[in-house]
């Protein structure tokens, strides 16, 4: 059986404001992506989020954004590649500069918000993206929407990519997410979610809303920091992947087997 | 006869808005010290001028401010301790991923306006400063205004210390600039300005407004880039220096010797 | 007895940070004192908090602050008198344009954290900033601390000024907060709090941890919103000062009787 | 024979940086379109741009943006209606407050950069901001783009609507700019500008870089502040309208003609 990740949107506040219950999510994930200081995050709170990460020994990884706080990186926003290109190299040093203080490294890149759905559709901004990371470091694993051209860029660019599904969201037969708002864009249950994975991991594929089956290689598990109960559900969920054998591991030694 | 090194504040362009004129001061310095993305520049900016030091080969070094574009750091702010590690921390991950992205290193750190002004005579602040720049990096050269606080805290970092005296900038006789605004506060002539070095490299005293010769060791001399005529200065400073054999060489080796 | 008006700082979210609970406070105040974009606060943020504000028939005011989002506006920054003239004005008019889209109109103006704070003990500063509101608006109410430079500059501009005492703070002999951390910084029991209240309405004096009765005409109560059980902290104190007969009133009415 | 207004986006310098040539250009316009901190401008600038535009006796107007700095407002960004009646009331009412304070009141507001170009094509987005210009001021004149979703949106709104033609832009025959960069996207010669303007406000056509005759009622024109020679472009245009006769008068005088 197949190993699995889980990771997880950290750090994501700023000055004054807190989000998200970053230290109760850590015991249940083994990848932390935190916020570089564009659409959340501090350098304060970027500091204090690897500490965190390295005390519960969960992998530090970047989640470089748009430069757009007050919209939390979820606008659309049209930069042109070589912004991209320099936004992303940007966020990945800062972040590398507070795992540096660390002792440790960056291991993983995931996108977030409107970057990450836009650069899923758009190969050129894909490729943007995935370029600044292995001008960056190599070495780094890419985190990648199953099946987006996320996937397609980060190989383009010679990096090691980490499909990820979203745990605790829908997805229609066409692969795509059911939107928020619409019924069964949630999974509520941890059970579901973990019955899922399961199939997942086994078998090598995602049920879907409408009863199909799709073919995926998922080597990570996105669990959501900011919503209510997000503890819990990843608590849960972690131990629904015990109780079903399902081993999690660090995303490396996932995406290495 | 001892060398020096000619450094200068470069990359401060934001956006659209272009300040200085990098291009024609790099033929005749040695150091860039560039900004950040606090104070001033961009991700686009800071890759830019990255590639523009590398083609000049010279030195590439990071100048971090403030977090206040509007008063392009220039504003005293009261952050602590723990906010100016983890800000300088951040500024140098940044711009150390541009370096990176054009195969070379961050060789030195300048820090900018109001918060090198106040870490010059705030021994905590200067050390906190030193500090994030230790855990970054121990074999960064830390850029000190001579005789300040900021060379004090430098050793106590274990960092190597450059000296730094400002090449068109009047001293009084306690070793402090003029204010600007008061006679003798700007030098403009590159000659005298050269014949000033030449006492500091051959005889160790900087000549004051007031007649006084301050013995002092400097490894690194600022010119301004912002000002109207920078790049003839700076041109004129450097042939002056040539006329009188005085060696300018990288910050690297003027401090190894 | 004279009335009071109780006042609180409102509208400190940012996207999709929360900070504080407005809508429980809002029964108990008479006066909102919302962030304009500077320290805290968005346009989305400020819309929904002057509609939240005019339902429950809440006087609006301004609360600018220094432009320091990472801050929240609580570290001292030196603007020039003519900056903070600049940014006041800013931060007026865009809470106004707010109001005006709701119908109705800034009633006072109090500045936020540091800029208060500067402000108090720093007359060029308090200057700077009343003279803003009243070229802004003459009859708007400026909110001062108590006995503090804030109150001289609004006379000497012009402008009706109400004089503040924060609720749950304790006061020293020479009228100076007791610093945060200290014993007796905080009072905890509204009870307290409205019998100092009382003493200050009736008596006109103001009673400090060391046991000193100052004289000090207050127009208005501060609570903080920001603080875990404000809203309970606000109810209660309202509650008091009904049973202790204290008239509570609109800010206008105050500083008109 | 029809008279015109000539605006220009002015008020764009940040911080340190200058961007146009403000007071050069002022003598030859009658609208000034003023930054109003979002995508360019601060509290300081926009107080010195409105001083300037009330010694020439030029209309004062607001030139809303989107929240991007770092894009001077010209990246596109997928901002909800509310979020950009909030961002526009915000602005309006910021600049507003500069224009109060030098005892003058706003005039028109013309929307800047992506936020006007995708309005012109976007009827709901046109809506949302002629919705904040209204519920500010319905006495304000809305600036639209010749023909586009912004006529439509600003007459809706129930607010006098100015239709506006670049005067150095080359127009194709479906009325769309000829986009940058392609032949015939820049007018060089303010006498072929002029030219095309006379024919506009005689017989109420614009003339096509096809050679096609576009009917269109122009009130008001745009000179670019910020390329080289701005000034001296606005200059001879100016003069060459004189010499034609055409008269160029403030904006309220040209709608309510």
């Amino acid at each position: 059986m197949q190993a699995i990740d889980i990771n997880c949107d950290l750090g994501e506040s700023f000055g004054v404001y807190r989000l998200g219950e970053d230290d109760l999510i850590m015991p249940y994930i083994t990848s932390a992506n935190i916020a570089c200081g564009y659409h959340a995050g501090d350098p304060v709170v970027m500091h204090a989020t690897v500490e965190l990460a390295c005390r519960h020994r969960v992998a530090v990884g970047a989640h470089p954004g748009f430069p757009d706080l007050m919209g939390f990186g979820r606008r659309a926003m049209s930069l042109s590649p070589g912004e991209v290109r320099a936004c992303v190299l940007y966020q990945l040093g800062a972040l590398e500069a507070m795992a540096r203080a660390h002792a440790t490294r960056l291991c993983h890149v995931k996108a977030h918000g409107a970057l990450y759905n836009l650069a899923a559709v758009d190969l050129t901004l894909a490729k943007a993206l995935a370029e600044a990371v292995a001008r960056f470091d190599a070495t780094l694993i890419f985190v990648a929407l199953a099946g987006s051209c996320l996937v397609q860029a980060g190989s383009w660019a010679g990096l090691q990519v980490a499909q990820e599904v979203f745990a605790d969201r829908g997805y229609r037969d066409d692969g795509s997410l059911v939107p928020r708002g619409e019924a069964g864009a949630l999974l509520q249950s941890p059970i579901e979610a973990a019955g899922r994975v399961r199939a997942l991991v086994t078998s090598g594929v995602l049920h879907t809303v409408g009863g199909a089956e799709l073919p995926v290689q998922a080597h990570t598990l996105c669990v959501h920091g900011d919503t209510p109960g997000a503890a819990a559900f990843a608590r849960n969920l972690h131990q629904e992947l015990r109780a079903l054998a399902v081993p999690v591991l660090p995303l490396r030694q996932v995406v290495m087997s």
